[in-house]
């Protein structure tokens, strides 16, 4: 059995099951340990540290084709700070692990580096660490954020609750019609800029090869008091909703009209021929924030990103038993959703 | 230009130098920054949090014929504990990122976490969360370390001064021989039990495959108040001392006959025909630490390492201004020593 033949999830509790109790894990600090987005451990009586990591490799989350060099480092910085985000937290250090061939050019590595600094910069994350080293395969590229938080204000999976509302921060779906894009026009992205045709779907492209972490409204978020569950969207709304609904053992329901949808991706869909639903349920890696918050605080909530200039959008809401997700369409009619997202290792 | 042709300082220095000013990390809470062993970054008004991560890849730091499955885990989690004790810190936490063909056999990944895991419970570092993904090329393993110590405790390279004696705390250059020994039998790991040639030298094998952070030493060290400098040893001898050397603006002398030997090292090398003290003194991923203290507290801080059962050597001093570091040789010639070490990307 190799490791295409098992799901991400249970890959993880194969490698790490009954590797250390629980009680070990207590005993160390860890208040929430593997299978959230972030580790938080406790740093001091009145502060809490939030602990994660995330990998880039060529050739499997990035080509030649769908990213500039800066963009890998950015990208890669990006969405491990949006973990950070899907917590509510504060991002604070970063340490950065990067292999590569010993013919890398110096230039490249350099681009990747600044446009690694650049999304640092712009969360305040400062670059503490890391180590280079060099491979015989592609580049890997793996960054770890270290954020902070209160004691109990970590905003988790699990957190969801009967008579809450879920929203979401922001378009999904973009990136992976952005990846799509860029995949079929097959173009080393030296040359974009000298292709009229790419100019065609800039926010499309710039999702994809510059996700935002909302770092903010996370923040935004964990002070209000009123979040409860929170996941950032790093494998489609269908599968971040699952995750929520199991964690939580509720059932969700996503109103089609609801979830809002960029112009761009649109008019794509279109002249593909192909319904954007199916980028915004299952595309991935656009880092919006899916969560639920009581449904007596949503138009305070709402008031509240208004006032940050910040979107919030409400989508759906929580119901009974842990039943799945299902998406309410224009006539009325619910389907259940499809648990699958992007699978690493079987896609 | 590659980066096979800049050494591995420069390149830390290209890739990070100018990307963030020392005002901003600073504010950011880090008190050591990229540069030395791990950084230290400020958790609470009580406690500093020592950061650092070690990345281990196929075809350059293992090989099937030079490591099993579970030594390729351990050792990850080692060498990035092993900086931590570098700094006289605590171990505390660890994210594992790992990247691997899709065709990688379930129980090899298990293997390898059966090791890392093994290493962590050993050292009482919890396992917080991590990262699985695919890639092109040969295994990327990525371990991140939170260690911890008290504020202005950390133990850094810079910190060498006249009339400080320079200490190891054991033997050297095993890794690298029992390296030598394996790649010369070029057997694969699964073979080696079949082999009785090489149960000849096991603990060359085991310094290389095994290697044990000196974390009760790296602790006693910070609590004795006695330590100025510290390094581990992964680059050889040489080239650490070089390190405190230049960060402290000092020379140091090590004395031949003080350097401690494995009696399987010497029996290696004279095989061989070769010096133990190249394996020694330029070996490397020993991870023993190689630090100074006041001459003056260097007996009770000998006293406190017999009485923790722990070796603890003598094997130089330091003097006038950086000199770099020379080699007191029997007859008293003293001969400068390269600053070489293993070189990562040239090598």
């Amino acid at each position: 059995m190799d490791v295409s033949s098992v799901d991400e999830f249970t890959l993880i509790d194969l490698l790490n099951g009954g590797q250390q109790t629980i009680a070990f894990q207590r005993a160390g600090g860890v208040e929430t340990g593997i299978g959230d987005d972030a580790a938080v451990v406790r740093a001091s009586s009145d502060s809490r540290w939030i602990l994660t990591c995330d990998t880039m490799t060529e050739d499997i989350h990035f080509k030649r084709v769908t990213m500039r060099d800066a963009d890998i480092g950015y990208k890669a910085m990006a969405s491990a700070v949006s973990d950070i985000a899907a917590m509510g937290g504060t991002p604070r250090y970063a340490l950065v692990a990067l292999s590569m061939p010993k013919s890398t050019p110096v230039e490249q590595v350099r681009a990747m580096y600044d446009g690694l600094y650049e999304c640092a910069n712009r969360y305040r994350v400062v670059v503490a660490g890391g180590d280079t080293t060099s491979c015989i395969g592609g580049v890997t590229l793996t960054v770890t954020v270290i954020g902070e938080t209160e004691p109990d204000k970590a905003l988790l999976r699990s957190a969801a609750r009967l008579g809450d509302v879920v929203f979401i921060t922001g378009f999904t779906g973009d990136s992976a019609a952005g990846l799509e894009w860029l995949l079929g026009k097959n173009k080393p992205s030296e040359e974009w800029d000298d292709d009229p045709e790419l100019k065609q779907y800039p926010g499309l492209i710039r999702a994809h090869c510059r996700p935002e972490p909302q770092i903010q409204a996370g923040e935004l978020l964990r002070r209000s008091g009123f979040c409860h569950a929170l996941n950032d969207v790093s494998d489609g709304i269908a599968s971040e909703a699952w995750e929520i609904a199991a964690a939580s053992n509720i059932g969700i329901d996503l109103i089609e009209d609801r979830i809002p949808v960029s112009g761009e991706l649109l008019d794509y869909a279109s002249k593909q021929g192909k319904d954007p639903l199916d980028y915004m349920l299952y595309g991935g890696e656009d880092y919006q924030l899916i969560g639920t918050a009581p449904a007596e605080h949503a138009v305070e909530l709402q008031m509240k990103f208004k006032e940050a200039g910040l979107p919030l959008y409400l989508i759906g809401y929580v119901h009974g038993e842990h039943s799945g997700v299902r998406l309410v369409r224009s006539d009325g009619g619910a389907v259940p959703l499809a648990k699958r997202g992007y699978n690493h290792f079987t896609g």
